[in-house]
């Protein structure tokens, strides 16, 4: 059932999105039918910013493989990288991503990264700089744990999410929707949802106040719509998500209340089921009675990332 | 031997009080007897506070069962958890305990937690508040770790401790004493000690400067002495620890170093064996003659907390 | 093919460094041979220091032997021990290195552990006081991850480097060279390489600014050469380390930008290998046209990492 997949990074193909969400549902139905596979193999998971579903699903994934994890917590302070070529490291960073990744490398087997954005340097983030260093020189194939433009793993779950909650709907109305946040949030979930979602052929919409475009190059075959109201309407899924502005770039233009998300705003969108990739904060992005109702699937979200991770593990094994 | 346990957070009965201690003593002679009872079962370990025995002796339990244990430390810092019901998050508060611990159900078999008290609202501190949201938010079973007020493994492994040391004494004369401290230290394993000595059917004193008396709930039986030279005679136990005041809550109202524990004080308990749940300051709390002499089971408690561990995962795997 | 050892804290003899050199080798080419020889015995790391190669190099070797390591990072503010005996602990310390090192001896089967220097206070840096502390009291096998003035696990993978790129050179020409570094830095690394070079009987030239001279207890036997051009001659490896002055203890006396090597410094070295035991500050101690090309030895030193610490723990599981 798997074929073998290099590095897992971004959406490739419908094909293989799909083969990732039947394999990822088979697991969830016997979680260790495959406790052989990755016999004395290593996976090393590095964060270079914090993570709680993250962290734990991939490991239980890994586990579920038979697979030794190791975690390894490197945020700025206490091991500081330096990205840049030709550096003189007269200065904070201790380590190049250069020897750090090739002698990660040597240790493991597979590795996966998360290496946050700057969100203050839109050259370097766009071209995901940190994440394509380790990529380039750690020679081993790697798995995105959430990069400076992408959180693939979770658009998985996502789509798996989806694929259990579509019932008998041919072509689901999909509806990312901006949300309120207090803190600067990186681009990369919601780009990654738009992304897997018009990648399997979903029909999407987006909505966020002027001034909340994402990059086109996410967004291209979705529908941009600034009136909430009217994008929500007959909504099968809303995604609610917060993010910085991308032209203004990493600055926050608007906490309006009003776009967070409540029943009231889904009264033309009876049968709507509501996702968001957590943390969330609650009465700010999203309201209780939402979180706490029948809509939600946000707890299956969660439990869905143990199987992303899983397939896509078994997928790099082969 | 074992019957089934659902949560572990404090004394329930003589009954499997014992069963727990005959349970822990049987691992303790043969560890890994039961190496494959929780194969492909999770456990996972929260720490809201820091942890050094608890942490490795429950990794280590655990492990013994055949389990994958995975750690957590979610510090006030690094993930600060909302508890409160209906909170608007847009504070410092990135993630509601409601959506954390449902997550955390559904990624593990077992949880075990640890959340300190905040020692300034006592009500919240008194109800349990941040354990009790976890327990009822996971779904799951739940050992506690220490919670604001009580610390039931600590508790288990100086029973089996007491227990490995009674000889042909009926019925032991156990004397909590009080201690001197720099910081303002929570009640838990004061409460807990009470409350297992006591369920235990032990004869037991508690002996602290006027101020410091404990919430009755936990001491209801037991003898309170303000003179702890009186206290202390013919003891055949005697446990120090540091608790702050729990009537002026969570302050400090005496250092004073006469209440050290020496050689000196035990002069008429020949026989009293010293007890402490470490971390110890010593020369603070007990001098170092005691603690490098032959009165001290510290290190024997401290080794128990595997078995102790061991023992109630076990009765929860059932 | 092993003999017992009971703690590996520095060298020994030639006797025992060749049979570590052979075993790290052979495990090197089939590094799960003897995945059931540590089946149920436990490895703790402790580091009081932060820590990447040592950590996650140690923590395979232990799996590729079966053994469960588990890792604690016990940094000073987390959790500060107190190292002088009779202290009165009524400061900032909160447990005392003879209790927090009998618990984990009753824990673990073998316990390694990382203690930095002061820098500070040379005589208890010279006495390695904290790490003798830790083997004093926690009364099982104790391996060095890197004590006040020594380093014998990278030096055992810098040998095994060596031995790997001997080809047919009877007696090498090894010389350490000081680099220049921005902060003040321990003498570990260097004392140990030359402890190691000279015990396997190699050719050592240490070459370095006037006021760098490392302890002579380590260095008797080699040449002291201040002319690093003189000292670079028809080398066979150079090894690149900076450190801080050991007579006026811990200061820097020196950054001057020539110490630096690079191509140009080897040009009467044509066949120099170049080592460095990672992490490197690139373009301040080492050049990246040498660490990016053919002579750089490092990734190789850093990948023996693994073998070192698997051939150490195997002698001491006898």
């Amino acid at each position: 059932m798997n074929s073998a997949l290099r590095h897992f990074t971004k959406f490739e193909s419908k094909e293989l999105g799909s083969k990732l969400i039947e394999s990822a549902l088979s697991y969830k139905a016997d979680p260790r039918k495959d406790i052989s596979k990755g016999t004395g193999k290593r996976i090393g998971c590095i964060f270079l910013n914090p993570s709680l579903r993250t962290r734990v699903s991939t490991q239980l994934a890994a586990q579920n493989l038979g697979m030794e994890p190791i975690v390894l917590n490197m945020d700025k302070e206490g091991w500081a990288l330096e990205m840049k070529e030709g550096a003189i490291m007269n200065k904070g960073t201790v380590e190049h991503i250069k020897d750090a990744a090739g002698v990660l490398g040597s240790y493991f087997d597979i590795l996966a990264i998360r290496a946050f954005p700057t969100l203050t340097n839109r050259e370097e983030d766009i071209n995901d700089f940190a994440f394509g260093q380790f990529v380039k020189y750690s020679g081993k194939p790697v798995i995105s744990l959430e990069s400076a433009i992408r959180h693939p793993l979770q658009s998985l779950a996502d789509q798996i999410t989806i694929q259990e909650n579509l019932k008998n709907i041919k072509k689901p109305k999909v509806v990312l929707t901006w949300a309120p946040h207090i803190k600067a949030i990186p681009h990369a979930v919601a780009n990654s949802f738009a992304e897997w979602t018009l990648g399997m052929g979903h029909d999407l919409t987006i909505t966020h106040p002027e001034g909340y475009e994402l990059d086109p190059m996410f967004t291209q075959g979705a529908k941009i719509e600034h009136d909430q109201s009217r994008a929500l309407e007959d909504a099968d899924f809303v995604y609610v998500k917060n993010w910085s502005s991308f032209n203004d770039y990493g600055k926050i233009l608007s906490t309006d209340p009003k776009w967070m998300l409540t029943e009231k705003h889904l009264r033309n969108a009876p049968d709507a089921k509501v996702m968001h990739c957590l943390p969330v904060r609650r009465n700010l992005e999203l309201s209780d009675e939402i979180l706490d109702g029948s809509r939600s699937l946000v707890q299956r979200q969660a439990e869905n990332r143990i199987y992303a991770a899983q397939s896509v593990i078994s997928h790099i094994l082969g």
